[in-house]
């Protein structure tokens, strides 16, 4: 089991993952290259079922049993954990300074298609809308358990982005703590909102639709802008228009329009950066603190074509060197 | 110029580096390929001083005129600078939740040795020593002028640390500003002592010479070790036993010895991790916050084996995958 530590030094949680860990030697060679992915071995290709822990959520044909092929989309727990759901939030306290915690949560792999080679950007568009069903539907359940109090959505695309299976996959892992960051979020949101009784990202998002600079693209319910203080170059955001703190509050028509803004964004990132490495990230407020006037959830997809180094590491503060408005004319055109 | 930007959002500054920048369309093809790096056109090699900036500070050989060979260790401005020392500190609201500001401060590249090829733990002890003893002059220099509020003295060593010319050579990087993140430990640092009457760090360090577990190993004046929740795998601080806030307060003795440990270490990491590539950075108080009771100076390495991916980005929560005393038993048995 995996473990989870808290430093009184600089008040953040850790996840030490040993369920993963391979022996301290191990890292000599682990200069980053990903293993071999042939599609024999891929665990996530259909045919190879077996090879994953039971699924916990699938779209699968009429007919078709649970763990066989028939599946779209398949739901299955991590085989290599972050965190499990053996054991309790009960903090245990190492000297005055430390604490540990059972690495306790959950950790699934949403499969996004049964096709090794397929990516949200060449899915017709009906089975990326599947996938984001998906997202919406582990984003719920997860978040309704009361024994975890965050829910984070990511996508690693490409070895640069740290994942060693390029079969189309997502993640999901459900903590029993709130991170520092969110936290700090929320509380930078919530005086915004005491001081001027507003949601500070509606407010922003009215001053970049008013300006347009840092404008990429527009739909019915979402936008998606350039940061105008980004950390990365091309760190690009979805904002739906109305205002929402928790991303499980999506209805199912207005998360099918967002899948259909989200390929569309990818297409252009792809066109314009040459098919890079990226990240993607939900970012909702806690699984438990629903419907919060002064927060506004939101994604962000990162690509990976700049690296933090020694500065970023020791400072917190990004050198970025693309200039967000320039970014954004240069996605409107691509 | 390049320009700092600030979002009300979380309330950090960012580099907007528009003198490093490439247009967007160079993005395409820069996916991370180091360029050619030969010696014939490495511009920190001996006879090649034109082809940087003059020198700002320089060790070198008695009767050897300054821009030309026969230095030791050698300081230019960066020749790509993330700030310079145009501009100043006023900040120009762009609406009621952006500001910006010039990209004001210093960036100096610290050429460690006039051989392409030797490194930390290749060179002789006196020019390591030497390296460090310019390391204090060039932070001293730094922390002196009051236009600059924070000093960040950092190393990327090799491509998967961020650099793209391997002759050696270390960065510093003076700001018009106290990042977030630094502001954070200091607070947390602050409200310790408060409550305890202590450095929280001194405390720490107690604890771990006490237990010796994430020992890696010590000096009469440094210890050196594994973080107990620490973020990356072989994530390694190097702390003065005696308290001091502020790197620049080092004698040039204690900062002998300190080059000693630092070589020792980087040895340790060299051989334990098949040589990785890695980034230093030196922790400091805020350059006119000197001699306080409550902060305490440390030095990161970062060995980067490890990789940053959408959980992290997007939570701030990081996983690491070696327990952190059994990272500290291998690099003592290194």
């Amino acid at each position: 089991m995996s473990e989870l530590r808290y430093s009184s030094l600089n008040k953040e949680w850790v996840i030490i993952a040993t369920d993963r860990a391979k022996r301290p030697e191990d890292f000599k060679y682990g200069k980053g290259v990903p293993p071999a992915d042939s599609r024999e071995k891929c665990p996530f290709c259909p045919g190879h079922e077996s090879k994953t822990p039971p699924e916990v959520f699938c779209l699968r044909e009429k007919g078709t049993a649970p763990n066989t092929s028939g599946w779209r989309v398949r739901v299955i727990p991590n085989q290599f954990p972050a965190l499990t759901p053996e054991g309790n939030h009960k903090r245990h306290p190492i000297n005055d300074i430390y604490m540990s915690m059972d690495g306790f949560g959950a950790h699934e792999v949403i499969v996004e298609n049964p096709d090794h080679d397929q990516n949200l950007t060449t899915m017709d568009i009906r089975q990326v809308e599947e996938v984001f069903s998906v997202y919406r539907e582990r984003y719920i359940a997860l978040s309704a358990d009361r024994r975890y109090e965050s829910v984070i959505l990511f996508k690693n695309n490409g070895p640069g982005a740290g994942t060693s299976l390029s079969h189309p996959h997502s993640q999901i892992i459900a903590m029993p703590v709130t991170p520092l960051m969110l936290r700090h979020r929320l509380d930078v949101a919530r005086e915004y909102f005491d001081n001027y009784g507003d949601c500070i990202y509606c407010h922003m998002l009215e001053k970049e639709r008013e300006t347009k600079d840092r404008l990429v693209l527009e739909s019915d319910n979402f936008v998606v802008i350039e940061l105008f203080a980004s950390f990365f170059a091309f760190e690009t955001a979805v904002y739906p228009k109305w205002h929402a703190s928790n991303f499980g509050a999506i209805t199912p028509e207005q998360c099918r329009e967002l899948a259909g803004v989200m390929q569309k964004l990818l297409i252009k990132l792809k066109r314009a950066l040459d098919n890079p490495d990226y990240n993607i990230m939900v970012a909702s407020a806690p699984a438990h603190e629903q419907d919060l006037e002064y927060y506004h959830w939101f994604i962000k997809i990162v690509p990976r074509i700049s690296k933090a180094a020694g500065f970023e590491l020791g400072s917190g503060v990004f050198i970025n060197t693309v200039v967000p408005e320039a970014a954004a004319k240069y996605l409107r055109d691509a």
